[in-house]
């Protein structure tokens, strides 16, 4: 963990799917940094049980907010996938009700928007927001090769020229690209419906094609910082590509031996680009 | 029709799926114009049969080349969708081969690429190309609220403004935007796909969201011409969205008559905008 993480006294986790939380908190506790997990909407219930936890709805800011201060937080950590509720269907505490002006403003941005709204609201209520890379520096992918061969430069250029076109509009982490053309591009729906959308796509075809992930350009990265795990090779070689490449130093590797042997098993190159 | 058709002798239509090549074959009938329908993979067999035809496969270049010729075809229009196929699994016959080499490059390039490529190959042999539109003029979607309400015009900017950052890449006629943020870009996967990931991404929301649909900037208007119909109007009342935004004189409506009629009973909008 990078020095500044040294004077944080106790880490709120507010957990979302998948595994970045939970290597999150796994990560804070080797290093011997206190950290409370809040589970949003059960999110992190099959693992927020090994930790000090509480299970809270969306709407309920204030209960977050008491949680937090009683159990010592001064740092906020956000990590994880949650599908965006429809504000009519969120129950808002007291407090959450006072911030519904706000909030509702929010809904109106992408995730990127939305997500910089809500750190802010933290920060103004005292805590510090910390990136998930800050509490994981190790796990973000390296440059070069870190499985296979060396890929085809032009089609991971063109992944990230449409990142890049797209970044303005708060859209896209991922895109697919296949033999000079881009046959999806990830919005709402997250990248593994996306790589699922790709298999049947490709379905019956020989193996070819690259996922692209890298961070949205001038997007706020202690948010929302895109990672791929075991599960994205393992969609990635379900839906028949030829690799994965990442942003070196942009994107994070959870359970990386894992992810490495994955894609060795399934004959995927894994590839770490400079910007 | 447009004064330059009735120099047509005989119309072949390349036919892919969707209604567009049917009501083109039918328009083209109703003018007393002669067509010829080359029915591509069986992609037309159910409507096919009222009108000459020949089904053939996608690699035979000198059999379709043969049949427009036998059939005193000087013009061809391409309507309709077709996924397109691995190259590995294409047969070609021997005048195919002969074009291999050039149609190996054309599958390297986005889906006006191949296109633009494909329509170049017809017109090098003596073949004129006629745009679907030129067929049928009176579908072009009109100026202003064909159904229901005149809708947020910032939701389709923000859509406008996506599909023209993505339309240096070859991709994307349709986005789905909903309060201010995308949630939904076609890629390969087709308008129809689109809309099913909406709907599964929207399920329990309340009713909003639009599809914005324009050709591609720059794209050869004469191929793949972007078109809606009663099928689009129901998939997007099934994703909940609250209407339908097309560019005027851009976008075919297919059949209109039930397109409005879908539009009007699933209380839809349908507009049409101008750029």
């Amino acid at each position: 963990m990078s020095p500044n993480t040294e004077i944080i006294r106790n880490l709120g986790i507010l957990a979302g799917a998948g595994a970045l939380p939970r290597e999150v908190a796994e990560a804070c506790r080797s290093a011997g940094l206190s950290v409370f997990v809040i589970d949003l909407e059960g999110a992190a219930a099959d693992w927020a049980g090994g930790f000090p936890h509480e299970r809270v709805s969306l709407g309920q800011v204030g209960r977050v907010l008491s949680l937090l201060e009683a159990h010592g937080c001064d740092a906020v950590t956000m990590a994880g996938s949650l599908v965006r509720p429809s504000l009519a269907c969120v129950r808002f505490d007291r407090k959450g009700l006072a911030f519904l002006p706000r909030v509702a403003r929010l809904f109106r941005r992408g995730d990127d928007g939305l997500l910089v709204g809500i750190a802010k609201l933290f920060e103004e209520e005292g805590f510090r927001i910390i990136g998930a890379e800050t509490l994981l520096p190790k796990a973000l992918a390296r440059v070069g090769a870190m499985v296979g061969e060396v890929p085809d430069f032009a089609e991971i250029t063109l992944g990230c020229a449409i990142l890049d076109a797209l970044a303005p509009f708060d859209i896209g982490q991922s895109v697919v690209v296949e033999q000079g053309r881009c046959i999806a591009i990830e919005a709402a729906e997250g990248t593994a419906a996306m790589l699922d959308r790709v298999s049947m796509l490709r379905q019956g075809r020989e193996r070819g094609g690259i996922l692209v992930k890298m961070p949205k350009y001038g997007q706020d990265d202690r948010l929302d910082r895109p990672a791929i795990g075991p599960d994205t090779i393992r969609a990635a070689a379900k839906a028949g590509l030829a690799g994965v490449a990442v942003e070196a130093g942009g994107v994070l590797i959870l359970d990386a031996t894992e992810t490495e042997r994955c894609a060795r098993e399934a004959a995927l190159f894994l590839y770490g680009f400079e910007r």
